[in-house]
């Protein structure tokens, strides 16, 4: 059941990165939406290697297929079903990493966990898997564009190495994070990234960064107490995504150098509603969203293929040395906001659902006993 | 279902602040391991109010009564209910907050979720809530020392405020954290941290901090790909305890200011064994583990509750200031120690049973097409 | 997890026989629904030992006491724990079957399955864990009589041993069904179950049945495609009652024996609703509810525990005898019936809470393609 | 969810009878099975329409395309997608039902429910979706044949209408089934349902029967505690199959006419183990597997598409009339035998690798207590 992501919108992936190809089962979708094979693939398209000249020089179409769900451009309720064909691979490409473990990838794990993989590229750890996320994602923006007149998601790319954007987190708009390739609001920033990812490349090496999310429009009351916290689900949502090593919500880590009288999120009546007035809480408190921007940071390290030589070793157990061949991202960033995207909006538009369930009664009804 | 966690090794608690009690089922507890109310009390204690002169000064015993699923002194394989009864409460003290919403708590969000809530403490949103969690935790670590012989685990404070400590992430004993009422086994840095607490108690205010948690002995292969990766589940467990802000795990978020050949995690072959060089990855790769060290940290904010006039609104939306009364924790850590160990332990017993489920097969085996 | 039943109206029962007590833990209550132990505690008492000459002459109140989740008298929305304590056993009038395997017992399969088992009384398979069923479905019930103003749920004796009731399954009533102690309306065909089952407990023996249940009230629209028909969870929730060997819906078995053109079930248009004419379906067609009565019966075999002198074996596999001592009941039905009620609310609404989730649009709504 | 079934062996089925395709998503499959689609496809075959003179004369081959989860030949531990596209339909040939419910169709059903729904052909409540549960089927044999030898599985005919097989269950083989067109191992009995089944179709009718199922060489100690039992999954596994109205285990209705003095299975020892004298169990005894024959029957209703004039209405609610056209199968049991066999397979394959996952203790060890 690790495929499988949701409560009540659920998400099943599919598929390695050399195979028939990858996709993704859809369970729990409302009926009458209306859903395009276009709007999914406008969001793989952000997504898809080669889209520019900082990512993997690797032309992979991703052109997506809804198998079933789908009847005279609306869901029908039942699951949708998307495939994306995988391309001619040269598994010849691979030889070398059938014997050695990469460094930082999955492929000694995976076997000692199955005790068998498909080395040909990541397997089932290759990114190729998100492609079932971003298109599961597309389908879950549109239900919350429908339950919620206001909502808005904004993934963008805050800092590379070194490099930090300066971006006002309350105005920033989607169009702006297509503006550049590096999908930086911050134009000035956003040229010494890519500046940076290119050099970073030419080395052979690579890096990291941080992702921030905001997401606006969500009405308090989301989220489960008290495993189920919404922070929680983003949480998982965020360290399920390739190359992760940390999330933050709100005030996050700067938290713990501050004191409560700092810290704390008095109410106020403003709009003619309760709001919270620092938001450090970022959206949500006792896991639970209060009406407020929800904004979080995930860490990505930098990535694990590179063209240095590296030191590793063989299935059976002789040291060996290992160097990167083909192309490959330098910076997985660019290409994953949209995935960090889609992650944040299957947590959303699932406890959306999860809420509806349970709203029964009206507020301060008086149900007489029986 | 948000009350429940895990997959196989299953955990519901229960519970208001006030109210009969708080407790937990466990659903898929292995059979026929020895397990006692005093080993779970144990654990049980590390947590509760009254133990330190820098906790809260409330009185509560927090006796555990195992309700079922436990016959001569051995678990039955059915669930194992476990019940800790709540003291006599005093309603008249939280007349104030049936109005008031406090800031940085729960109160408005679950008005706003349920339109109904227990105003009597922090009711669901209640710490004591955790109760049931470190009362499953034990059964925990009592499955995984049976299944894993060298199985520790160890939590800690690293840091309260601006005060950071040092020390050795692969030395560390569990006996050296509870020589000190603040968990923290660099002994100076301890010393501060108590001054500190004692203070910043004396000023009605509250400081937040790090916990780090380390985890010796799991096998390569735990951890479930795609997204119940082990770092992924780890994530939404540490975000569901109350007040944390964020996680990071292995380099977190300072890998993303390195290099991926600074970064990178090379195989080598030690004593016998495939073994990354940095660990830099912090135990788990592709999400499943390597056999290294699993650590990470938590983030934890300043406690809610301050004894400083804060402004707020009233639930008929009226501005008004409120200020805590009574006996509160000036900073939850040294309480949250054993609340991060049983989280860290129910998703490791999880992903054990996990695994052994799929253990099939021999390694390599070869059974014959029928 | 097979101690939890239902998606999103979620049940987990714990508790053996002997022990400190059974119960329920209730997770995804709608909030804000008025309950009181009364409510639950009068369902209890048509399902505990001693209520009548036939049951067993067990006396065991069966108080129940809610742990949590009701504050002023209405449900919080957070899990409800309700407990009910175990009196004081004599384990000594267990020590036989410490040892022996009772036939048609679940003695043998638990210790085939855990290598231990809690041999004082049935333990976990023993009936009273149905006490938390039943507490539960109290809750069900109460919710669906919120949502649907005609709902209600008659469950009755209809056949014991060769004795068959003649009932207009279409007028029966809850206040027939408790006129009489074998909860059959047909009072004819009562006083002869009556005589029946009184006769076999003198002679040590026991007998089986039929109950029939049938749901009113229900509309169109609950039930999902594919795996969790409507039918297909009712089965379920029947079968995991000890006792029962059989279940059918509608027509049911003698639908078999029928061709298309007779069992088919035409639609009208009656009442200016579409109705179906036979209702040989049973309430539920592809799984859903199509507005009819949904009715089943399910065949419960007699009871396993006899005053005869019976072959088994030892745990250490010694040929032996063994003859019950002690009380029981000769028949179990009467006590089923509140059983089969609970569980067929805890199904239904479960599947009221689904179909909420799911509706968000408006039907034939079109949301503008964004 | 309602199209996920299993807990760790999970499988999701997607598609309607138009559309892309329908399929299959196996998650949980232990890595290193032999699997190939020769295996699966001939399971589907025997599922297929126009196999013989008996099925409906539609042609449809049914490739299916394994597109990830395998890898040299082995099951990889990951995702297992199994697709089968639709053929190239005749959408005018369905405008009539566009309008018009069928009769014991879920046609209004699903309009219901969903306020839209795929009206070419059956949507997704057609039985092309169990085509999915056919391919996860063979899957589920194979891993059960790998984890016990002497594991088998037969499902046949024994009933249609009024002509009633005699067949010895305990010796009945896969072959003999296979043998004939109708699926009945009892030759005469097979013959005459033959003409039977040609005879009402050429009266434009339909009829029903009963399928039994035997599985033998599973251990005891399968099934789950208190409502996962296995003879309620099983129950649930068949209610889910399209047409079915029934379920029976072991003596099944008939054990309502007994006494318990008739009925019970006393335990004896036999070649070494302990056994069930009668098995009028089933094979399971308090929802455990007690390591005999598991057998049970499931009642199917005459087909619901018939070529008589039927009454029904329109979705505008108007009263009509509506006669079949085309090619259907006047009685679906010989193609349900191996859908029967499948779900069958399904549940079996979850709880043994269920139990597996608890099985962490060596019976009667004593670990000692830390």
């Amino acid at each position: 059941m690790s495929n499988t992501f949701g409560q009540l919108f659920r998400v099943t992936t599919f598929g390695e990165s050399h195979g028939g190809g990858v996709g993704v089962v859809i369970d729990g979708c409302p009926p009458n939406i209306e859903l395009s094979e276009a709007r999914i693939q406008r969001e793989l398209d952000r997504r898809r290697p080669g889209q520019s000249k900082i990512a993997t020089q690797r032309k992979e179409e991703d052109r997506c297929e809804i198998l079933s769900g789908i009847f005279g451009g609306k869901t029908l309720g039942t699951p949708i079903a998307i495939l994306v064909r995988n391309k001619d691979a040269r598994p010849e490409d691979y030889m070398e990493i059938a014997e050695k473990f990469r460094p930082s990838h999955a492929d000694f794990t995976y076997e000692a966990k199955y005790g068998i993989r498909n080395w040909q590229g990541g397997g089932r750890a290759s990114a190729r898997e998100t492609i079932g996320r971003v298109a599961a994602g597309a389908v879950a923006k549109k239900i919350l564009s429908v339950l919620y007149a206001e909502f808005e998601i904004v993934a963008y790319v805050t800092q590379i190495h070194e490099v930090v954007a300066k971006i006002n987190r309350s105005t920033v708009k989607g169009k702006e994070i297509e503006k550049n390739i590096v999908r930086c609001p911050d134009t000035v920033a956003a040229k010494k990234m890519v500046s940076l990812i290119e050099e970073i490349r030419n080395k052979g090496d690579s890096v990291g960064g941080v992702i921030e999310c905001v997401v606006r429009g969500i009405p308090p009351g989301l989220g489960e107490p008290v495993f189920d916290k919404l922070d929680a689900d983003l949480a998982k949502a965020m360290l399920s995504i390739p190359a992760t090593k940390g999330f933050e919500i709100g005030s996050g880590f700067a938290a713990t150098r501050m004191r409560g009288s700092q810290h704390n999120d008095p109410f106020e009546i403003r709009g003619g509603r309760i709001r919270a007035a620092t938001n450090n809480s970022g959206g949500a408190q006792g896991g639970i969203s209060n009406g407020e921007e929800i904004y979080f940071r995930v860490a990505f390290k930098p990535t694990a293929t590179i063209a240095h030589e590296q030191k590793t070793v063989t299935s059976s157990r002789k040291q060996t040395q290992l160097a990167a061949r083909g192309r490959h991202d330098p910076c997985v960033l660019p290409r994953a906001v949209p995935i960090v995207e889609a992650m944040a909006a299957l947590v959303l538009c699932d406890h959306a659902l999860r809420q509806r369930a349970i709203m029964i009664a009206d507020r301060g009804m008086s149900s007489a006993e029986q």
